[in-house]
C-alpha cells in the first residue's frame, strides 16, 4: 500500500504545449522554440549538476529561453522576453489533474510535488493553475542543490513522507524522471500521454498510465 | 604556453553527420534518426551519471539507437542493427584533422583525445579513422566511471600532461562539453564548423573557432 503519491510538476501535471500559443507571436515554429527551449532547459539542469556548478531553476530557465531565441532567430524585446520566460510559472494543469487528484484525497493518500523549480517558482505556479491547495507538499531540488534524476532529489519524497522508498508512489510524463525514481526505488507511473517509446536504458516504472486517472485502479 | 591540445572525439574528431548516410537504408528521414540517437546517447550519459548508475559509452550508444528506432518507426533487423551501431566506431574524420594536428605536432605541442567512448572503442576508431598515430594519449572517462562535464574527466588531462589547468588545450565542437571544461578551468578552443548558437549558461570557452586549422594562431 502507498503512503503517498508524489508528482512531477512541469508536463505532468502542467502543459508545457500550452506555451506555443505565447509564442507563436515571436516564432514562426512555436512548436519547434518550445521544444528547444524545453530540451535546453533540462540539458542545463543535467550539466550544472554534472558540473558541480549549480544555478536555480528560474535562472536556467532563462538561459535557455535566449538559446532558443538565438537557434530560432526570433525577434524578442526586453519586454516580450521577461513576459515569455514568466508565462513558464502561468501554465495551466491538464485536464484530468484536478479529477484525479480529488479523488486520490478521497482514498486518504498524501499527495505531493517534487519538481525542479524553486520553492517560490512552484508556489506560484501551483497558485496561478489552481490545484495548490490539492497538495501537502511541495518538495523542490533547490533544497539540495542538485538536479533530477540525482537520487538525493527522490530521497525529498522519503524525508518528507516516511516509510519505504516502495511505498512512495513517483508520478511523471518525462521519462528521463520515471527512470531516475525507477533506479531509486519508488514505485513508478509513467503518464504517458502522447504515446512516447519507452525509455530503453535503466530501471523500468511499475506502471505505465495514459492518464492521471488511471492511477487510482492500481492502488 | 600550452603544454598539451586535448581534443574531444565524437563531432570533433569525427563527422557524426557521416551516419546518415549509412542510415538512409532504414530511416526514411535519415537527418533526424541520427539527431534523436545522438541526443538520447547523451542524454543517457548524462542521466546515468546523475543517477550514480555508470554504464559504458557502447551500452548507451545501443540502448540510444533501439529509442531512436522506436521513435522514427524504422525497421531494423538484428544483423543491420549491429552493422549500424558498429558504424558508430567506423565514423571519418573530418577533413581539417590530418593537416591542423601535424601542424601542431611539428610545434611540439603534446596531443591527447579525451571522450567520452570506452577505451576499447577509442582505439578502434582512431585507427579505422587513420588518425591514432598522431596523439600521444587518449584518455576515456571509463577510467573515472562518470561522463562529461563532470570535473573528474577534465582532471584525467592534467593528471597525463601535468602543468596547471590553464596550460592544457582543449578543443570541442559540443558546446555542452566546452563549457564543461571551461568551468573546470582548462583553456577551451570551442570549434563550431557549423555556426550555432552560443551556449548562454556557465563559463565561456576561451576562443571560438570555425575550424582545427585555426588552432595555431592562438599558440
Amino acid at each position: 500500500m502507498l503512503r503517498a503519491l508524489v508528482f512531477d510538476l512541469y508536463g505532468t501535471l502542467l502543459d508545457i504545449g500550452s506555451l506555443r500559443e505565447r509564442l507563436a507571436a515571436v516564432a514562426p515554429d512555436a512548436r519547434a522554440f518550445v521544444d528547444t527551449w524545453r530540451a535546453k532547459q533540462l540539458s542545463y539542469a543535467f550539466a550544472s549538476s554534472l558540473m558541480d556548478r549549480y544555478a536555480d531553476f528560474d535562472e536556467l530557465t532563462a538561459h535557455a529561453f535566449d538559446y532558443a531565441v538565438a537557434t530560432h532567430d526570433a525577434k524578442v524585446s526586453p519586454e516580450a522576453r521577461a513576459t515569455l520566460i514568466n508565462a513558464w510559472s502561468r501554465m495551466p494543469a491538464y485536464a484530468d489533474v484536478v479529477p484525479a487528484v480529488a479523488a486520490l484525497r478521497v482514498r486518504g493518500v498524501a499527495l505531493g510535488v517534487l519538481s525542479n523549480g524553486t520553492p517560490r517558482a512552484l508556489e506560484q505556479t501551483l497558485s496561478a493553475a489552481k490545484i495548490r491547495s490539492h497538495f501537502d507538499a511541495v518538495l523542490s531540488v533547490d533544497t539540495v542543490r542538485v538536479y533530477k534524476p540525482s537520487p538525493a532529489v527522490y530521497q525529498l519524497a522519503v524525508d518528507r513522507f516516511g516509510g519505504s522508498r516502495e511505498q512512495i508512489g513517483f508520478v511523471s510524463s518525462n521519462g528521463w524522471d520515471a527512470t531516475g525514481a525507477a533506479e531509486f526505488g519508488l514505485t513508478v507511473f509513467w503518464c504517458n500521454r502522447s504515446g512516447a517509446p519507452a525509455e530503453t536504458f535503466g530501471a523500468k516504472p511499475a506502471h505505465t498510465i495514459r492518464s492521471l486517472a488511471d492511477i487510482a485502479a492500481y492502488l
